[in-house]
Formats: C-alpha cells, structure tokens, sequence
C-alpha cells in the first residue's frame, strides 16, 4: 500500500501511478460501504484524477470538478486520507468539494465548472499568472444550458484551460438527447455516414482511384468526428482515449497542457470501474448507502415503509392510469424522483430530458397550453434553475401545470448544495401560484389527486426518505385554502404545521401534553385558510409555526402577513423554520440538534413563551 | 394599399406580398415613431412573418416567437390593424405577443422557444393532430443555454417542426460568442480552412487531380458549413437564404414543411429593413421611444436629469479607475445597463456575455475567489435567470460579489414579463446576501462605493428611468444595516422607504403634511436596522411600508419578522408594495393609478388608519 499521506507523485512511474490507483480504488470501495456516498462516479475517475496531480499542480492550477460527485480520488490525492473515514458525517468530510477544505470552489449542483473556469481565466489573464484551470466534467452535464453558455464565450475567447470530458456514456441513469447520442460511436457514425455519403457523390467524378478514397477519407473522418462540435465552437479537442490507460492519459493531459488554448480531453471510462458489482450502465451504484463489499447488499435496516419519493411514483401511476391528460418530466431524476415507473408503463407520456430544469419547465408548460396536465417532478434544490421558467412561461399563463418537489427540508449527508429549505420563499412570491405540503401518505395521496384537478400552477413539495407521521391522523378531502384541525384543545396555544412540520409538531406535543396546544395542519400555505385561522385566533393568543423551510419568506412570514392584514396584533407568532444560514451535511437528526430543531430542543424553546 | 382587416395571404401572388411587405413596414414605423417600441427587429422579419403566415396555418399551427419583440409584422397580419395604434399603450396591445390577444404563447425573456415548440411537439403526438409548430428566434437567442436544452432533445427525438433562425448577426447589440462567429462568414470560413487542412494533407497521397479536387471539396463545404452544428444535433438545415427575398423564404420553408423533422431554416436578414436610419448594426434602434420619423431624433423632451442607468454607468467608472480590481459584466445589456462605458475604457475587465446570465453570475462567482470585485450587471428581472447560480456560486462561498439589479420596480411599457418586482423576495431568502437600494443619485453614489468594500454578496436595487427625488435629502455615510432618518417629527407613524419607495413616501408626506410622520430610508432591508427601528418603537404606533416590490417576502413583511421576533406587537404595519398579482403593460403612472400606488390613493389609503 502507497503511503498516501506522503505522496510524492511527481516522482512516480506508471507502473507505481496505477498501484496507487488501486490503493485509492480499495479505499473508495471501503470507505463508500460503511458510510455511503457516491461509488461508481468516484471509481471511474481514479485514472484521471491521477493524471491531473501527475501533470498539473495542484497546489497552483484550479482544479475545477463540475457538481463534484467525482471528487474523492482528488480528496485522497490532496492528503485527506486521515480524514477520509469522516466521509459525509457530521463535522466530517464533505462528499463534494470545499474551500473550506482546501479545494478550489463548492459544487454540488450540476454543470457550473466551465463557468468558473472561464472566470479564473479571466482573473489569471488579469494577474499575468502562470496557472491553467483544469476541468473534470461529465458527459451527463453537458445537457445543461449553463455548459454551453461557458463555451459560447470560452471558444470566442479562446482562454487557454483544459477540460477533461469524463465519458461514461452515462450520467446518473441513461444518457439522454443529442449530445449523449452524438458522443456515442453510434451517433459519430451516423454523422460520419451523412458526411460520407456527400463525398461519396463528389467522388463520382472521380472514377479511378475513388475506393481508395473513400476508404482514407473514412479513416480520417472516423478520428475526427467527436471533436467536431467542440472544434466548431472554437476549442481544440483531444481524443477520445482510454481514461484507465495512465498512459493514454498521461499524454493527451500534457498535450492539452502546452497548447495555450482551450482544449477538450475527451476520455472513455467505465463508471463502477474496478468494483465489479457497480461496473457499467448501473444506475443503482451512482449514489448507495452503506453496503456489504462482498454481496453488495445494502447494510439498510429493512424499513417497510414506503419513501415519499414511493408514494409519490406509486400515486401518479394510478393518477396517470385514470386520467389521459397527465404527462411529466423529470431532470436526469428517473429513479430519484420515481418517475422511471411511470417513464417505463407510458414511455409516450413521460420524459426525462435530462440535466435541463430550466428546459423541462417550458416544455411542459406548453403541453399544458395544449390541454394536457403536466407533472414536472423535480428536486426542490434543482427547481432554483428553473426559477424564471416557472414566473414567465407557467405562472404569467396562468397554465395548469403541477410541480412536485422531491427532497424538500433538510436532506442529510448531501448538505448545503442539496438543502431543499428555499422553495416556500421564492415560489410563494409569484403570483397565480398555490403551494401545498403533505404530512402523511394518505394526505399525499389525496393532494396529489386534488393537484389534478386544480385550475393555476399548483406546487406541493415533500421530504427526502420517510414521512415522520405514519398516518396518525385520518385525511380530510382537500379544498383548496382549506387547513385541517387535527386536534382542538382548551388552550391559548396553537401549533401550525406544514408538511413535515405536522410531525414534528405532533412529536412536540406527544412531549408536552396533548393539551398544550391545538395542533392544525395548514396544508396550502398559499393561500392560506384565512377564515380558520381568523376563528383560531379568537380565542387563542400564541400561534408556533412547524415547517422545514427558510424562515424569511416563509410559512412563519406568510402567517404574519395574514395576522398584520386582518389587523390580529394580539397574537404572538414564533416560527422553528431555518434560520438564516446554510445547512451542512450529516445525518438528519444531528443536523436538527445542532440547530436546535430536534424535539427536545424544540420543547424547551416552547417552553419560555 | 392593401386592407390589412380582410388579408387573404395564402392566394396572394409574390408580388403582392412584396408590397404588403411595404404596407407593413409603414404601419409598423408610423406607429412606433408615435408609440415608441422594437423597431429594428420589427423592420427585419417582415418578409419571414409574412412568409410563415404564407406557408403556414396560423389558426392552427403554433407560432412561437423569441421574446417576440419581432412580433409587430404578426400582429398585423392577425387582424390587430385597427387596435394597432394602442401598441403598448395602458390597456392597449401588448409590445409582446400574449394569449389574451389570441397569440400562441406569452414570451418577453429570451429563448424560450424551442422549449415550447418540443412540448407543443409532443401534445400534437400524444393528440395524432396535423399541425406544425413554427419558431421565429433570433441568433441572439443562441447564446442562451436553454436553447441547447431544448436542442438536445429535439435533435434527439426529431419532432418535426420549423426553427426559422433570424441571423441579423446582432442581437440586441453587437454578436458575441462562439455561436455568433460560427454563424458569420468569418467563422465559418475559419471552419472550413482547418478542415481543407486535413484533407489537403491527405491528398498529398494522390498527387495527379489534386487540386481540381480540394476545389470541389471547398465549394461542398462551403456549402454545408453553416448547417453543421445543428446536423451534429440531429436536426435538418437549410439555408443561408436571403431573409427579404420573399420567394426563396416561401420556397425554404415549404421544403421545411414537407420534412416531417425538425429543421432549422437560416435566414440572413438586415435588422431595421426599410427605415434607412436603423438599417443594419446600430443598437439604439432596437427599442426606441417615440422619434421624428423624417430626422430619426427623439421626441422625448430634453430631460436634463440623468437616469439612474447613467449615474450607475458614471459611478462605476470612477470606482474602476480608483480600484484596479473591480471587474463586470452584462448578459447582453451593454447600453441599457450603461456597462458599454466601462467596455470601451477597460476593455480587458468588462464583458458582455451575450445572454447568459447563468454564465455572468457564476463566471464572475470564479473571479471573486481570484480577488477581483466583480459587479454583475443584470436587469431584476433577468436575474431570475440566475437564482440557483447567486446561491449555489455566490452565497454559498460568500464571495465578495456586487449585484446590480438595473429595472428594479415597474418597468412601464414592456409590461408584465419585464416587471422588476420579485428581486426582494428571492434574494432576502438567502444566506449571506445583503441587499440595499438607493433613494436618489448621491446615495446611489456612496452605495455603490460602499458595495466595492463590502465582504459577502452585496445586491442592490435601482429603477428604470430616473429617481423621483432629486437630493432633496443631505446623503449620509453607509454603514452596514444602518438606516437613515430622513425626518423625526412629534407623530406616532413613521414612513418606511426603500429605494424609490422613500420618494413615493416623501410625495405622499408633502399633500399629508411633514408632520404626519418620521421618514426614514431604511437604505438596507437585509440587514435591517434593527437598532433604529427598536428605538423607533417605542414611541410610535403606526408604520407605513414604501417601496417597489412585491408584498410577499417583500420589504414589509421582512419588517413583520423583525417586530415579531422583537416581540413589538403593538406596532401596527401595513405595506404599500404590490399586491399577489402580475402587473400589465402601461406609463408608469398610469400602472401606479390602476393598482392605486399613486400618491393620492396611498393618502387615501393611510387616512383610514
């Protein structure tokens, strides 16, 4: 075993480079089975990680890697073996890149890297300094808009930089769209054929000799047609290559290097690679939770109860089974979202495009125009790209489209990229919009039901895993504005729940009585259920707000406004939303003790008022 | 001339067309000269807009134009003759193309519409209809990623539909990118010189015929260069045709028509065709105000008084020349962000990076970490269009980056697509962002010089056209979170105001009396200045909210959490920002009339408390 807390790798033969790439296989692998975290993204970049320490310096070059989910092999090549076993813990190690870990920018969410890479151009062309920012970059992520955006201007700028194209023809799930196919040998050739078969006219003016030809041309079309399109916006492009062969990578990544343009390494890998079990196209090894090495079993306590991400893809199916009209779209989420049932049962009716959010929104929102019902299933993190598209082509329509956003609150070890703690804020400010929380599976159910026949843009948003309440309280039909009073009480106090909240609501008062305070859910938070929360304040005076969102612009914020309009001063609001800070990673639990969220916490807090 | 009200385009002879063509461009130059409003990009797509209505079936086939600021010809050739005087009048037509007036789909934010033509795609399969969606986009348009999300797709499923590309190689302004020198000649031409490389090397190996040969080889090239890139995507090309020869865009697009896949239709045009003032690459006639049509100079009256775009401009150009680190940039805004400036003196600090903002946040996020001060020049509505980047590039690093939200407020004629209303609410939300608005041009002054020594992501909000006050107040040095009292008087109310909204406040106070209220400018809603207000509590009442932003999440309700959280609950608050609703098209006045903002309902209003 290379000691990997003295690693002098400029120093290093290939023989001894792909030893250690073994080393640093077997540590993923370990590491990865007893914390979880993301293994085939990690295992497949071993090679070029090695490649950018041996060529490039690290110390000086920005070694930018785009949504860094294939950033462990640098975080072991950059001393943090000692620390690696803290992986996505608490306190820990982040599972993506961190300044405050010495890595050059955080990225968690997808396809930024070109961007920044462009910038640090800018900023070392300034400085007159001798650095070259070095990407890694999948072929998933140049689905996204963004990518194009950077390369529109690095091309025209011609910046010198290197970009390495990790491609594992496959992103999270499958590869999707025309670039993926166009990477593919399969799409090279189609071009290739097209391209072909207008020189094999030409070619008929040259009787003798035109076999011959025909075959050169072949020859030297078939090496470059994937750098075509990256050639036609103005990069250089090397490849593609074997991106395990150090070798291979040693000097494509040194020939990029001295060429002071821009220039695109594509290199083939095997996502999994070295784990047999995750090898190749296998979704399911993208991210995992703690697994047996040997029988790759997950190490999970069996739960039997189902996820949200479960009951939602259980719940459109039938919805999608009864009424014709609803179609959906999900962003490279398939099995995340739990779309791919639905993908795979009406192949004709949804989609996943792709790393495109912002593509995915408009899109649907016309075939709302059309008649149809859209669901667009997407992260509550990754709705932040879809920001505009939401204001200018759903709401301003005023379409029936519905967005359903996964992994809402606090998402555990993925931390502060992946928080879904904004999407109250900045979705309840937009006009024509109704916005709702589930607390249970059977109240999913049943808004999810309502979602298809509500008239606007209807956006209801639910936890990553399980929901706290298991169906504790029996669901009311929805209408929309209207709360549910699961428990009224001889009490001055009232607990106002949304989503998630309701169960931490419910968990505080198991705590302090069950008449301590009347417990409601709100259910829509946009608009409120003005006329119960007008009754309510009758004859109660301290209102407790529970819900996993920011607290600006939040549920505690819509409430306050409603109390401020209907002139209801005597009622004293407090609400346990997130403050205003970032959220880092751990396990969910401790992420709420730490911010004083957890139900003891939370007791006590109630407990000065 | 012809009768525009009984049009019966599809059994016109060419030559007819040609003058309805000229009969257009008067309608359109009359009216605009009156009206204000796009007129270059109006003047270049006659002939197409007419060629679509020709080819296509504009009852049935979906029409979807890019930001449709080229949607005047349409209008017309829909029946809109005689309401065509009220162009982007209060209650008149919109400048946009807009449902209610029986267009396909509201657009007013840039690409957009490939997005919308691959869902209206996919309704028309899921529905078995005969019908065509048809795109009219703007090279421009190009540099936004969206494009290439929708792309991706499409190439990828090869919907048949017609993408009409209107080249005037200048979007709103001069063309940036790598996309833009792909379409030119030059580029294209670049292309073309390093693949004839290639292949002159590989005829080195038949020296007889040779150079007959690479002659033929460039003529096919030539040929096929331009369509190359979007063939790579997998859609059909046809072009570059001449965009006003009416016979070869009829011609192309039949022949787009008849494909039955996505086809991309290039045409070449001159933007202002026919008005020989904006003929060809001059920005300032994109959109105008009213002008005399015989000398092109503009009607406005002399307005001494500089726009809040020009001080911006002025201050930021003598903060470069003082800090040798601030750096900028502007997503295709150069003249209207007034950045232009500082592009022509720095050329090597500022950038335009066409439209993109995703890329302008998160480039200029990479420079921040390099330790330059960047200033992000984007309109507030625009910068929708970049929410997940501020969070997940800016906030989450806290990078010291400025924001600059020029068309903060209502925006007057562009209307309801344009409004630069949400900018509070979805800002405010997030960690590590502080946001400000100057009242008047000295305060934007020493904001702006306060902005550059700020540490953390510094946003600030100013309006379209001029600051209503005109120093009337004595500036104050800017501190963090410190407000200014503008007037204390023996009243228990006091008047709120942030940005514009101090003047408004200030109106209001001059018809109230002085004494009605205090007056403060709150200079920083996040932070507030919760010592001041605190102080001011105790002993007043009543607060009254000023300011130009939506009431959800807006300045008011971030004042509700203070007091709330401050247990101040005998505070009465009441906001005038905007109600839940989206604002239309119209003079600021009048806009302000309607939603009764005007001083003298808000004095109405605040006489019943």
């Amino acid at each position: 075993m290379i000691d990997l807390n003295n690693l002098n790798i400029k120093n290093m033969q290939v023989r001894e480079l792909e030893i250690l790439a073994n080393n640093l296989r077997e540590v993923i692998i370990d590491t990865v089975s007893k914390n979880g975290g993301h293994l085939s993204s990690n295992l497949g970049v071993v090679e070029l990680s090695i490649g950018m320490h041996y060529v490039f310096d690290a110390q000086k070059d920005p070694f930018i890697f785009d949504v860094s989910h294939q950033s462990y092999p640098h975080k072991l090549l950059s001393g943090k073996i000692d620390n690696f076993h803290t992986l996505r813990q608490f306190k820990g190690l982040s599972g993506y890149t961190k300044p405050d870990e010495g890595d050059y920018f955080v990225a968690g969410h997808s396809s930024t890297s070109i961007s920044l890479a462009v910038g640090a151009c800018k900023a070392i062309r300034l400085k007159k300094e001798d650095r070259l920012p070095v990407v890694l970059i999948g072929d998933g992520a140049l689905s996204a808009g963004m990518v194009y955006e950077a390369l529109n201007e690095l091309g025209d700028r011609e910046y010198p930089c290197v970009i390495i194209l990790n491609d594992n023809e496959m992103s999270i799930s499958r590869p999707i769209g025309a670039i993926s196919k166009y990477l593919s040998q399969a799409m090279a050739t189609q071009f290739y054929q097209k391209f072909k078969k207008r020189i094999e006219n030409l070619l008929e003016y040259f009787p003798q000799g035109a076999s011959y030809m025909a075959k050169r041309f072949e020859e030297s079309l078939r090496l470059i047609t994937p750098g075509l399109l990256f050639e036609e916006l103005g990069l250089e492009y090397i490849g593609p290559i074997d991106g395990h062969n150090l070798n291979e990578v040693i000097n494509a990544l040194n020939q990029a290097k001295a060429m002071n343009k821009p220039c695109v390494v594509h290199a083939q890998t095997i996502k999994g690679k070295g784990y047999a079990l995750a090898e190749g196209k296998n979704a399911k090894w993208h991210g995992v939770g703690a697994f047996d090495r040997s029988s790759g079993e997950s190490l999970k306590a069996n739960v039997s109860k189902k996820s949200a991400t479960e009951i939602f893809s259980n719940t459109l199916l039938n919805l999608a089974q009864k009424y014709e009209n609803i179609v959906g779209v999900t962003a490279a989420m398939p099995s995340g979202t739990g779309i791919d049932k639905l993908m795979e049962k009406y192949p004709e009716r949804f989609w996943d495009v792709a790393i495109a959010e912002q593509h995915a929104v408009t899109s649907m929102a016309a075939m709302a125009k059309e008649g149809f019902k859209p669901f667009i299933v997407i992260y509550s993190t990754f709705m932040q790209r879809a920001y505009d598209q939401v204001i200018h082509d759903c709401a301003i329509m005023n379409l029936n489209v519905v967005i359903a956003m996964d992994r809402a609150g606090i998402v555990g070890e993925d931390g502060e990229t992946h928080q879904g703690v904004f999407d109250v804020s900045f979705l309840s400010a937009i006009p024509n919009i109704t916005l709702a929380a589930p607390r249970d599976e059977a109240m999913m159910e049943k808004i999810m039901e309502y979602a298809y026949f509500h008239q606007g843009v209807f956006a209801f948003r639910y936890p990553r895993g399980n929901f706290l309440l298991d169906d504790d309280f029996n669901p009311c039909e929805i209408k929309l504005a209207k709360a549910q009073v699961l428990s009224k009480v001889q009490s001055d106090k009232v607990f106002l729940g949304f989503g998630q909240g309701v169960a931490k609501a419910k968990l505080v008062l198991n705590k302090l009585g069950s008449d301590y305070a009347s417990l409601i859910d709100l259910i829509f938070v946009k608009p409120l259920d003005e006329e119960l929360l007008k009754e309510l304040a009758k004859d109660t005076k301290m209102w407790f707000v529970f819900s996993d969102s920011v607290k600006i612009g939040g549920v505690g914020s819509l409430i306050a406004n409603f109390l401020q309009k209907e002139n209801l001063y005597h009622i004293k609001l407090v609400s346990f939303e997130f403050e205003d800070q970032f959220i880092a990673h751990g396990k969910m639990s401790e992420v709420e003790q730490f911010l004083k969220l957890d139900v003891d916490s939370l007791c006590e807090k109630i407990k000065i008022y």
